[in-house]
C-alpha cells in the first residue's frame, strides 16, 4: 500500500482547512477518497477563503471554528484518523504588534488541541506545521534540524512552543505526532490581500497587476521556495508514516534563489510588473535575517520526499491561477 | 567599580522575590545597599514564604502580586534599574497535569512583563531564570549552550518560550535582557513542603526528619547541584554586565554526582535518615532523562563566574538551616 492509498476512507481533520496549504491538502485528500473535515475560523485578515474549496463544496465538510475554542476542538477530533494541524497566526509583524493574540493561537490553542486528542482520541495521528522561522537568523546554511532554534520574533517563539507541545505529547503520552518546519510555501490559494504574511503572494499580486515589486538593498538575499503541491505531498507522506512520530523535519525548496532573481523571473513569466531596488528601511534592516534556506535531507532519507516543482513551473501555475480567479483573492 | 558596588542605591525588582532564589538574592542585594522590591503571589503550593526574608522585613519592600496580573507588573517595573525575573511555576509534574496554568505563568506572563518593560521602562535590565530542563534528555554531556533544546515536558516548553521572548525583545527592541539556565539549585529557603518541585529540598527534609530517601533503580543517575549563594552571585554578575545582553548562559554545579552519592553524603552530614534503592515506577522511567549536568564555561569566560561551594559545604549549611527553622518550612 502506498502512502496515497492509505487515505482511502480515512477520516481527516484539517485545522486552517480553508487556508492556503490546508485547502490544497483538502482537495488532494478528497481526490484520494478521504473523508475530510475542515476547521477554519475565517478570520478576515487571515488566509481562510471559501473559494479555496471551489468545486469541492460537496466533497469536504466545513466546520467554522476557531482553534482557540477548546470545546469545538474537543468535539472535532473525535473519530478522526489524522489531524493536519495547520491553523496559525502566520504574520511576524502582527506577532510583534499583538503578541498575546499570537500566543493564544500559536501556543495556547495547540495545547488545547493536544489535550483534546489525548483525552478524546489518543490514537489520532497529528502532523503539525512548524516553520523555519523557528531557527531565526542562520548560524550556517542550509538549515538542518540540528541547527539551534533562536527565533527573532514572537511568532517564531510561539511556533516553536506549539511544535514542542506536540513532541512532548509524543514523549509523555505516545501521541503519534510530528512536525514539518516549512520554508516559504507558494502557489494557488495563497493569501494575496495584504503583504503581512510573507512576500511571495504579494509579489505575484503586484506582477499580475502590473505594479512595481520593491526589494530592499541589492535584492541579493537568498531564500528557498517550495511549491504548495510539493508541501501537500510531504504532509501526505508524513501522515501515513509511523517512522516520523516524535520527529521534526525541514521542508525546503528546490534550491536557493535571490529575491532579485525571483522577482525578475516572476515579471518575465507574468509579462507584467517591474522590479525596483530601494534602500533598506532602518526598522526592517534591524530584523532582517539575511540569507536563509533549508536542507530537506532528513525527510528525504525517511520518506523519500523532495521538492520536485521548479520555481519557473510553480510561478507559472500561480500566475495563471490568480489571472483567472483574482476577483476571489483581492 | 566591581559588580557588587554596582548595586549601591540601585532600584531592583525581583519577581518571585519571596521564593527560594529570589529571597536569597534579595537579602544579598539589601546588604549591598540596593533598594529592593519583591513581587510575589504567595500561591500556597509554590515557593514563596514570608519567613524567607526574616530579619530583612524593614530593608526590602514586599508587593504581593501575581505575574499573571499585567496591571501590577506595569506599575511595578516603573523606576526600576534591574529586574531579576524569577517568578515561575517550577513543577514538571504540575505542568503535565495542568498545562494551561503553566503556560499562563511561564509564557504569557513573561510576555506581559516584557511588554510592561518595553512601554514603561525600556532602559531596564532584565535577567531571566531559565532552566536546564529546556534541553530535555541530553544528546551529550556536559550540556553547553550549543546543545539543542528538546524539552520533555510542558514546563520545559513554556520555560523555553519565556526565555526566548526575552531574547526577542532584546533583538527587536534593544531591551537589555539575558537568561541564566539553572541546573538544580539548593540551599536555605528552598521549598520543602512537598516533593513536586525537584528532589533536593525533599531529600534534605527526609534526612532531617530521620526518614528514608528512596532512589529509583541503582541511584547511579548523575546530576549537578549549584549552591544558592553561587547562583545569587551569578545573577548579580549578570545584572551588572552589558556583555550578557541577548545571551543565554548555563549555570552548572561544581561537578556531577550520582544521586546515591548525594543521598549518602546528605545522610552522613545530617547524622540522620537513610537511603533505600527501589525499582523504577514505569511512569517515571518513561520520562526519566538519565544523566544530566551542565558546563558553566560560557558564563565563566564572560563574567568570571564559577560555582565555588562544595556539595559537602552546601549541604552542611542547608541541613543546619532546616534544623533551626523547620517550623517555618514544613
Amino acid at each position: 500500500m502506498t502512502y496515497l492509498d492509505f487515505y482511502t476512507n480515512q477520516s481527516i481533520l484539517i485545522t486552517g482547512g480553508l487556508g492556503f496549504i490546508g485547502s490544497n491538502l483538502a482537495r488532494r485528500l478528497a481526490d484520494l477518497g478521504a473523508r475530510v473535515t475542515l476547521a477554519d475560523s475565517l478570520i478576515p485578515a487571515y488566509g481562510g477563503n471559501r473559494f479555496n474549496i471551489a468545486g469541492y463544496e460537496d466533497r469536504v465538510r466545513v466546520n467554522i471554528a476557531d482553534v482557540r475554542d477548546p470545546y469545538s476542538m474537543r468535539a472535532l477530533v473525535q473519530g478522526q484518523d489524522v489531524l493536519f494541524n495547520l491553523a496559525g497566526q502566520v504574520s511576524h509583524l502582527d506577532s510583534m504588534e499583538d503578541p498575546f493574540t499570537d500566543l493564544e493561537i500559536n501556543a495556547r490553542s495547540q495545547l488545547s488541541i493536544l489535550e483534546a486528542c489525548r483525552h478524546e482520541n489518543p490514537d489520532i495521528k497529528v502532523i503539525y506545521a512548524g516553520t523555519r522561522q523557528q531557527y531565526g537568523k542562520p548560524d550556517y546554511l542550509p538549515l538542518d534540524e540540528e541547527h539551534l532554534q533562536h527565533p527573532t520574533d514572537v511568532n517564531g517563539v510561539n511556533k516553536m512552543a506549539g511544535e514542542w507541545y506536540h513532541i512532548v505529547y509524543h514523549t509523555a503520552y505516545d501521541l503519534a505526532a510530528a512536525s514539518l518546519r516549512l520554508t516559504n510555501i507558494y502557489g494557488p490559494r495563497q493569501l494575496t490581500r495584504h503583504n503581512r504574511q510573507g512576500f511571495i503572494g504579494w509579489f505575484v499580486r503586484l506582477a499580475v497587476e502590473d505594479e512595481t515589486i520593491r526589494l530592499y538593498g541589492d535584492g541579493s538575499q537568498l531564500r528557498d521556495l517550495c511549491y504548495v503541491d510539493d508541501a501537500v505531498d510531504a504532509f501526505l507522506r508524513a501522515g501515513a508514516s509511523d517512522a516520523v512520530n516524535g520527529q521534526v523535519y525541514n521542508l525546503g525548496g528546490p534550491g536557493p534563489v535571490s529575491l532579485l532573481e525571483l522577482a525578475n523571473l516572476l515579471v518575465k513569466i507574468a509579462g507584467t510588473g517591474k522590479v525596483e531596488l530601494i534602500p533598506w528601511p532602518a526598522a526592517r534592516k534591524r530584523i532582517d535575517i539575511g540569507d536563509v534556506y533549508s536542507s530537506s535531507a532528513k525527510i528525504e532519507a525517511v520518506l523519500g520526499w523532495r521538492p520536485t516543482t521548479s520555481l519557473e513551473e510553480g510561478l507559472t501555475r500561480m500566475v495563471a491561477y490568480y489571472r483567472r480567479y483574482r476577483e476571489y483573492y483581492w
